[in-house]
């Protein structure tokens, strides 16, 4: 088989009834009114384990979406994405039934204390013994804005501003304030740490005032991986610097390999090497023994797809109210600052025909917005190869549909195909996440990743 | 055995090395250097199970303790609450290996934002099937206010104004957001949840300001147990208030008493029966198989308490700074708001001599600040029927010593005489945690309890 590329895989969840694909929760063979049970996670651990899946991926959306008919109706009704439990909160489970899965967890800047964000990782750190990383979002929705108390949400750049200073300070309290070798350990002398070797940060910046030392001891990642995903150019730039790891989500190959193209000039452009970001796509999967057996999957699904469930969510991605149009009525592209490659993809994924609006309400029945492979286990390893060769991909986020069977079939069904194709590996890589993900690390982050940079450094006051 | 009052029991832990009792993580029993690893706390709830306690209590402090000496050097070489990692992402773990286990959380008001912690608990209050209470806390720490960078600490009567007002939406968001019946689920009309019955908060407040529903659909308890403990008036008019569960730490019996009745007093000054509050007190237990060999256990753990640990602890407690004073000077009564019955109950605790730095520091050679049982089972039994007759307490928050034998040796001990004495439950009863801990109960918050007054209501803008 030769030493083909190995093909990554996060499974893609949210502590909602469903995510990216509104309405699944109500097929008869779907799980998803379970999400509120600790057994839902459990399950998913055990089943992502079985099949060497590489991370869970939580999402997280803080507040509801309101712009579809100016209001939470649609997203209520068909469950989509809302109500949205605490990702945070649901990983400790998983851990304990799980060795080597790793968990992404998304974790807001703009809403969340920085000082107890970075004890709350290192926590998660400890726990599993390493295998966690931060997905780094600035906040979305206007309406968080308004739950948290603050009557205008922050202009898009500024967050990102904004959250490269929140970085250095999580750098410093992860990094800087206990040396390695502070915390001691030592029963016989009765030593825990060395208070020579713990610090203080003392971070005065323009939005961020912090004083105190780390509460957690060095944790086996220290700064946890970091996974961020702007699809802006503000936001690139953000992912250059800061992302291990990042994602897009697309239909079109080309527009695939352009966008992993930009996040590693990015990351060159910060001073690091080009695959020292590793970049996923969205995929949806559905497979089965036969081509003709998963298509016929794909049709008993989309019969469940929630046509206003599904014109919300693009609502709220392209900032235009789609209930004031009619089924027929052509998308046209839209500016906007944050999204801009949504309609770029869906235009592609159809050439030659403008997209409706009909066309976004039935996202499901005829794939969306992210890689969609139906097929035999055959069919869908050709197009896995296909789109990391083509692309230069490094690996997927497979989009949740009806679970666990989703899931269960691509872990029964593709992971052995990939497996004899040499392209998925047959056990874990020791050690944490990041030496999971990157051989050879030592666990740290890299000498050229801007985190490192605060490493063991006694930061005086400004 | 007749219908004896029973006796509840939480394991008081915290996510450190050490905590009440400072230095014993170094005995060689002792598995304190564990606190960052996963299955130090599912052994805890395997064991805690065993052995019918009603829940594990997990204490928190957002800042390290810097009073003595003026630096945070006795209390890092010490291990003593610091490090100390976040409580909220242990739970999961815990109850994915316990069916009945309750679990008290502290959560802060004064740092972390209402909106995220009433989803972090509604989450955590999903998982557990019902079986969490917060425990809040205003913040104790000056340090804690540089690390987040406010320059001032809110002052003490001002964060319980500012608690209150918190509690309120708190109660808004848990409560009335989401009616009974909202959550639909219903896979044949294929709805989700009733937008009708989904309200938004509005609470706009002279310190918070949120429009917003919440995020999660009704938990189990929809406001988890409430603990709060406040040992000043206005804590105690804050606990009276809203605490279903308070507690103390006194060596005195008589203190326990009046403080018993005082916060009974004050429940029923907000309108609450007297019994609504289930009033602790913290005890360390130290129980063998013949009160002579109790007390050689007691010794050798002894050897193992950190002075410098226990003066920084009481530094940070008394505010004053021990490490000025010669061992044999004298405490005097200090005037502290908030903690004003530790040295009350420390005077009584050696009627006739004058408490000295000295005794102090060798908190845990001579019994500290909390009751201390040391015997047989027998014996122990006795003191804590004693306790609970006299003073009318409901329980006792075990004090970690050297774990897990400590504990391992009250469930194998101590359990099995209080049931023989029929104050002690042999089976958990059903329901979630108000259910168990208050028979009768449906499961919600009481209609005398001020927080079931926002139930079910679409509160308007002020």
């Amino acid at each position: 088989m030769g030493r083909s590329k190995q093909i990554a895989v996060n499974a893609f969840s949210m502590a909602s009834p469903t995510q990216s694909w509104a309405g699944l929760w109500a097929h008869p063979r779907s799980n998803g009114l379970g999400y509120t049970d600790i057994e839902f996670w459990t399950d998913l651990a055990r089943l992502c384990e079985r099949g060497l899946i590489d991370a869970v991926f939580l999402a997280d959306v803080l507040g509801a979406n309101d712009v579809y008919g100016g209001t939470t109706d649609a997203v209520l009704r068909s469950g989509t994405m809302m109500p949205n439990n605490d990702p945070m909160v649901l990983i400790s489970a998983m851990a304990a039934v799980s060795r080597n899965l790793c968990f992404g967890i998304t974790g807001n800047t703009t809403y969340e204390q920085p000082y107890l964000l970075a004890r709350r990782f290192s926590t998660l750190d400890h726990l599993t013994k390493g295998r966690v990383a931060w997905n780094v979002v600035t906040g979305v929705l206007a309406s968080t804005a308004r739950a948290v108390g603050t009557t205008q949400q922050v202009a898009h750049d500024a967050r990102y501003d904004m959250a490269d200073e929140y970085m250095e300070l999580m750098y410093k309290l992860w990094e800087s304030s206990w040396e390695d070798g502070a915390a001691v350990r030592d029963k016989t002398s009765r030593t825990f740490a060395d208070p020579d070797k713990v610090h203080m940060v003392h971070h005065h910046g323009e939005h961020y005032r912090c004083d105190a030392m780390h509460l957690s001891e060095p944790s086996p990642q220290r700064t946890p991986m970091i996974y961020a995903a702007g699809a802006s150019g503000r936001g690139r730039v953000f992912a250059g610097r800061h992302a291990e790891c990042t994602f897009m989500s697309t239909s079109d190959i080309g527009f695939a390999k352009k966008t992993v193209q930009a996040y590693r000039d990015e990351a060159v452009r910060a001073g690091r090497r080009p695959d020292s970001v590793k970049v996923f796509n969205a995929a949806t999967v559905i497979v089965a023994s036969s081509s003709a057996e998963a298509r016929d999957i794909q049709r008993d699904i989309a019969a469940y797809s929630d046509e206003e469930g599904n014109l919300a969510m693009f609502s709220q991605w392209l900032g235009i109210d789609l209930s004031k149009y009619a089924p027929d009525d052509p998308i046209t592209y839209v500016e906007s600052n944050a999204i801009q490659s949504i309609m770029e993809a869906m235009t592609k994924y159809n050439p030659g025909r403008p997209i409706k609006v009909r066309d976004l309400g039935q996202f499901g029945k005829i794939g969306g917005r992210e890689a969609f492979f139906v097929g035999s286990a055959d069919e869908v390893c050709d197009e896995m190869v296909k789109w990391t060769e083509e692309a230069d991909l490094d690996g997927f986020n497979l989009v949740r549909t009806v679970e666990p069977g989703g899931l269960g079939a691509f872990v029964d069904l593709v992971v052995p195909e990939l497996q004899n194709r040499g392209v998925y590996k047959t056990a874990y890589a020791p050690g944490t996440m990041r030496q999971k993900f990157f051989p050879g690390s030592d666990g740290r982050l890299p000498p050229d990743h801007i985190g490192s940079t605060f490493r063991h450094r006694v930061v005086e006051p400004a």
